[in-house]
């Protein structure tokens, strides 16, 4: 059996930032030795996200977009009484704190177009460190 | 290798209540000796949902807010000819039913304000089940 | 220890078409052997999502009404430049592309009406291949 954990230590400066986290999987992947399980993405951290999309300017611009409706940032936000990132607290709890992806064959079953990234809703600059687990064989 | 799985009893009032299960999952964790590898969170039920927050009274009105704007309790739903939940299955969907978080060193791999909550969006008390799997060694 | 793939292949119209994954995850089960453990399944690709919800006509209309509120077809998208389908990029990503169940006494820890489903929402027919990873013993 393996389990496996990689770290991947960002710079970031929040406000809704994307960073496209899968290279750095796939480097992480290949180290740990692992063939055949998951591998689970977690954000330690209840201002940040992690999800799956196509990573290009336009989507990054859209999904941007979407989530201000979501959770708009100059909403009133009932948290905001002792700190002003209500609205990345509400997007953090949206999306979710973590994605699992299986690997087959020594690979992360993703899609060309598919990456696994990170939205970083805070809103200061952060040193983020996202935790990935590797569990199978 | 581990394999290790809990059951969280929960009397629930529905309605969008939010509880904190971080304090019986750390309990869980350490009952199953797990040191290194996943801890799944999954609600057995379409009209409850599991993610992550900072679990504190002004969150907790605002995400409830934002579940209000994404599903309205008193709109129109198809599945209430039969039923008067159809709000809270949509929130559900919307959000997920598990969340799957690292265990590292035998801790959780959550921030210090991150806390992994069960959403019970039906409008009735229930009786829940929250099913906590651990895998790994 | 168990790890075994298996892969669902789907003819799919789009446009925000929901596909019961249920009875095929529970045949893939039985035959992976696994008794106790994980079962992650994942959409390769951006324009479609995993979820759970009962799979039942009504909150198959009421879900679909949900997401277009999301993220409306006819919006403006950035993406849309260089094709059409910026909402079905949106959506999968705000739903998230997997989603993990427990596997407790050799069957998935689901409700009674909890159905795992794929949705589509590229606008375009496909040929899909969901991935189902079972990790345990």
């Amino acid at each position: 059996m393996t389990v496996a954990t990689h770290r991947i230590r960002l710079d970031t400066r929040g406000r809704g930032q994307i960073i496209d986290l899968t290279p750095q999987l796939r480097d992480a992947l290949a180290k740990s030795g692992l063939k055949s399980g998951v591998c689970v993405v977690h954000v330690p951290g209840s201002t940040g996200a992690i999800t799956a999309m196509e990573f290009e300017p336009g989507l990054v611009e859209d999904l941007t977009k979407a989530l201000e409706r979501l959770a708009p940032a100059d909403a009133h936000y009932a948290h905001n009484t002792h700190d002003d990132n209500g609205y990345a607290h509400i997007r953090a709890s949206l999306l979710g704190p973590s994605v699992s992806i299986p690997v087959v064959d020594g690979a992360l079953s993703l899609g060309t177009w598919q990456q696994i990234v990170f939205l970083d809703f805070d809103t200061r600059p952060r040193q983020r460190e996202i935790i990935v687990q590797f569990v199978g064989e």
